[in-house]
């Protein structure tokens, strides 16, 4: 994993996928549109993107860097993950498994029935979902997917750091990112090096990548929260590990209460309609993280949220 | 109202602005994402305008282009003129009143409020609210801002034109456009000239423009339906008039149930919340309007929407 296969992903998409992987907008904004300090603050609009987060990208890589045999592809997720993996599929015309727990919501199934995907509800918690996806794989053979700790994943995420790039004429002085398994900061920080701050943020109450810098290495943590759905991987993924140790310098975690006004303040003054998760560098920046960065870079990632929650 | 006021105003907005109105996203997909046989399709996200519509732009230019009283600004409107006007008059520190029937919802009325306008409630219908509106600014003096008639409405309008120019590296082939009152489309025809194809769309509704080139002037229409909340206007302004005779050579009358259709996909399938008259372009397209023009440029106008309604 580093910048050359990001590049090579990136190539993937723009030649052959442009009509599925989308180039989402950078929006520009000055600080004192958003009441920060910072001269210019920017809004990578990736929650735009196919499926409605990032995870298009690190799927459609995965889809397209292997084989797939004839039993198609294979996932544990009832979350984004799953969204992601069920559309890729779809896009390249093969069959797709989705193994959720049965507190999956019936709404989120149904999404992925409409992607096409077979959804198979099974065990309490997402563990046991895993385990029996696992065994599946055993049988059927099936390329499977993880939600963040696969290096096709991990480079299909960094296709975002190049963009941001590519659209702002260079890179900004901090990139804010919210953590749940690591794959999305290990794409970016991998294609940024150490060209500028990148900034890894999570939960209070989902604090997976901070308990394992605490500990010196990956860690299994409880979660919960506002924005558990997304961001409550238990444990950072070890590609995701390796590469904040060497890129990543700052770990900060935000409480609910923060993330949430966030995502209000989104939806209310800049009418993007986003998932907490996606709030999460905002809530950062309002809390005065990256306060000396001239100019800040937001990464918004995800929008599959029930939208009443923003009324 | 010509390119040179509409230049000025767009100087207005860069050099002394820019933390308020926003330079919006344009969104460029394949055709193909979004089902249309159209080589390009450009997303003029201009729902994501300060105000949640492109109301903004046109009255803070009125509000810059002339001197404002003491007793400061009036606007009767219940709407995306009402929000704008209040939230002009706010970023520029002068008081503002708006006056509202009483079928202006509680919700709308405290949106006004907390924009630090002072709400007038008076009359069953708008025109009642109009009516008192115009007596009270006889008495104060105040600046009023009209939703779609007066060139610096259409002026500040224009600069979406301008923008979609700039941003496209030249203008598209087609620029699909809804109208209400008609200053949107005014803007953007007058910035374009005879240099691409404006096309004016309406619900069936609401089909004041249609009926008014059907009659060879101006005529008062009935209208309703799920974008009668912000398409509206019962009457085309005089300036859309003059300027859509000029440059606009086709209108088109779209389905509720077509715009509907079309919101929901910009919800499910590209995670943009807008209202139902932000829809139309896109209703106007999936109908084949438009189909042969190889880049077409869908203007999404506003977001003034309850988003449990997108559930």
């Amino acid at each position: 994993m580093n910048r050359g296969a990001i590049a090579q992903a990136a190539d993937r998409f723009s030649r052959d996928y442009a009509h599925f992987i989308r180039r989402t907008p950078l929006l520009k904004l000055p600080g004192k549109a958003l009441g920060v300090a910072n001269d210019e603050v920017w809004l990578k609009l990736e929650h735009l993107q196919a499926g409605g987060s990032f995870k298009a990208r690190g799927m459609l890589n995965r889809l397209l860097a292997n084989p797939i045999p004839a039993s198609g592809v294979i996932v544990a997720s009832g979350g984004n993950a799953g969204i992601a993996t069920a559309a890729a599929a779809r896009e390249l015309g093969v069959p797709c498994e989705v193994f959720v727990p049965t507190v999956c919501s019936p709404a989120k199934q149904q999404k992925l029935r409409e992607l096409g995907a077979k959804v198979v509800v099974t065990g309490a918690v997402y563990g046991e979902a895993l385990e029996a996806c696992i065994a599946r794989q055993g049988e059927t053979g099936a390329l499977m997917t993880h939600a963040y700790d696969q290096p096709e994943v991990v480079a299909g995420a960094g296709t975002i750091g190049r963009e941001i790039e590519e659209q702002g004429s260079g890179l900004p002085d901090a990139v804010l990112v919210s953590v749940g398994g690591g794959g999305l900061i290990a794409g970016i920080a991998a294609w940024c090096e150490d060209r500028t701050r990148v900034i890894a943020l999570e939960p209070q109450l989902a604090p997976t990548l901070h308990r394992a810098r605490e500990a010196g290495g990956p860690v299994d943590v409880a979660v919960s929260g506002v924005a558990a759905d997304s961001l409550g991987a238990k444990r950072v993924g070890a590609i995701a590990w390796d590469i904040t140790q060497r890129w990543v310098r700052e770990s900060h975690l935000l409480a609910d209460e923060a993330i949430r006004e966030a995502q209000l303040v989104l939806w209310k003054e800049f009418k993007l309609a986003v998932e907490p998760a996606a709030a999460v560098p905002l809530a950062a920046l309002r809390a005065g993280i990256a306060a000396d960065a001239r100019r800040a870079c937001l990464v918004v990632c995800g929008a599959n949220l029930d939208p009443a929650t923003l009324a």
